[in-house]
């Protein structure tokens, strides 16, 4: 366990107890600790284009981004916008008509929309982008069933629920982490669902395919997809995508 | 002419005589003059839902985020956050093949894309949101035919040129301003184009209808839209987008 390892843990320690400015980490992205510029990219511009859907294919932080993304992730910035995406798309189901013959419902994707993966985008074994992305250490993360949720999304289930929804969790996680996945879901808070969807263990197509085809076994069995919510485009773009979508932030990474 | 409108002008001159750094700007959105919380809205959370298409007619800038999206529509982050746009639509274009049948089209909209109507909503007029917004006194302004290029998007349209594709505007503006609409084209540096297709002036359609069904028409004359630009996600969105959309970011205004 290294110093750096040390520096980090005590980055999200802190984080935790007082969370990080947003104020404070928004001064970071054009600065090094001796307030030179790094790079010519403008880590502000690189976030926005990532969650606007102009940069595709993306498949690791830019190096001079790292320190930003870190920052944003553990600071209050990420939760707010989080919240703020959450609240409206509570806003938006009250609105709803309802048939009351419980059909009606909303798909959530879970890794970084309903369950949070930032322990393990931030420990050692990845440290936003510092290492290489590594599928066996992330499906030991995913294991553990250690995820915690992500408070505004907790919430909008809560309230869906209470509003008459019905939840499909969508995931292209493989049906072998069935277990965990259950397991993680109910310790996070996430303790009913209508339909768990996981993607089979020799299923080759690609994310937005995948996603596609699901929702549309939803609709072909009768359910309305009034609400879809995702981190990544993929859970956002293709056929069947409901009738409203809303995207929560995540610059850690791409899913295609 | 208020004191107010002579700080406005004060501040537009300085910008653009040495535009205001955005690590400066983004310490702005949660602080008064006094250094307190102005409102529990987070601007930089409602802006990013509203370039992620999150939240949807929104006619207004809420009043304490005004400020806000005066300062970043006159600093840095607006141009530097066109810019990584516009370089990426480049780095795409580069990347494909052309037939040479001259059948190869880019789609750009014209407001607030090919050219910038910050004049216009940063004046007495508008003031950013401080005025509601006039339809009246947009259409002198249009008729001023004064509207600056937005550099990244003229610079785009240059490239693209060079790479051998053919250029149309699509834009919601009434056919009654064509001819305002060609010279401000023109003068601003567009100097050549495809086609220019304007809205009819008893189109009662909305945005997205009315440049889905267009597109579709260049479609059906054998055009193959390879790439489409726009600010508003009304640009992007229903049928005909192309291969590609890219969205500039703006957060002065929603066209639904």
């Amino acid at each position: 366990m290294g110093f750096s390892f040390l520096i980090l843990m005590l980055t999200i320690a802190t984080a935790v107890a007082s969370p990080i400015k947003d104020q404070i980490l928004l001064l970071m992205p054009h600065s090094g600790s001796a307030g030179h510029k790094q790079s010519d990219l403008n880590c502000l511009s690189w976030r926005l284009a990532v969650e606007t859907d102009n940069l595709k294919e993306w498949y690791q932080i830019p190096e001079s981004c790292r320190d930003y993304v870190k920052n944003y992730m553990l600071g209050n910035q990420y939760r707010e916008d989080c919240d703020l995406v959450t609240a409206e798309a509570y806003k938006y189901a009250k609105g709803l008509n309802l048939t009351g013959d419980g059909k009606d419902i909303w798909v959530f994707d879970i890794d970084d929309t309903a369950l949070s993966n930032i322990p393990f985008y931030a420990s050692e074994d990845f440290a936003f982008g510092a290492k290489p992305y590594n599928s066996t250490l992330f499906n030991e993360w995913l294991e553990e069933a250690a995820a915690p949720a992500i408070p505004g999304s907790l919430q909008l289930y809560e309230q869906l629920i209470g509003l008459g929804f019905k939840i499909v969790f969508l995931t292209g996680t493989r049906e072998a982490y069935t277990e965990s996945r259950i397991k993680n879901l109910k310790e996070a808070g996430y303790i009913e669902w209508e339909k768990l969807i996981l993607k089979g263990d020799n299923y080759t197509g690609n994310a937005v395919d995948y996603k596609s085809s699901s929702r549309k076994e939803l609709e072909e069995g009768g359910y309305r997809i009034r609400g879809n919510v995702g981190d990544q485009w993929s859970d956002l773009t293709g056929s069947n995508l409901g009738d409203r979508t809303f995207k929560l932030p995540d610059p850690m990474y791409y899913v295609g």
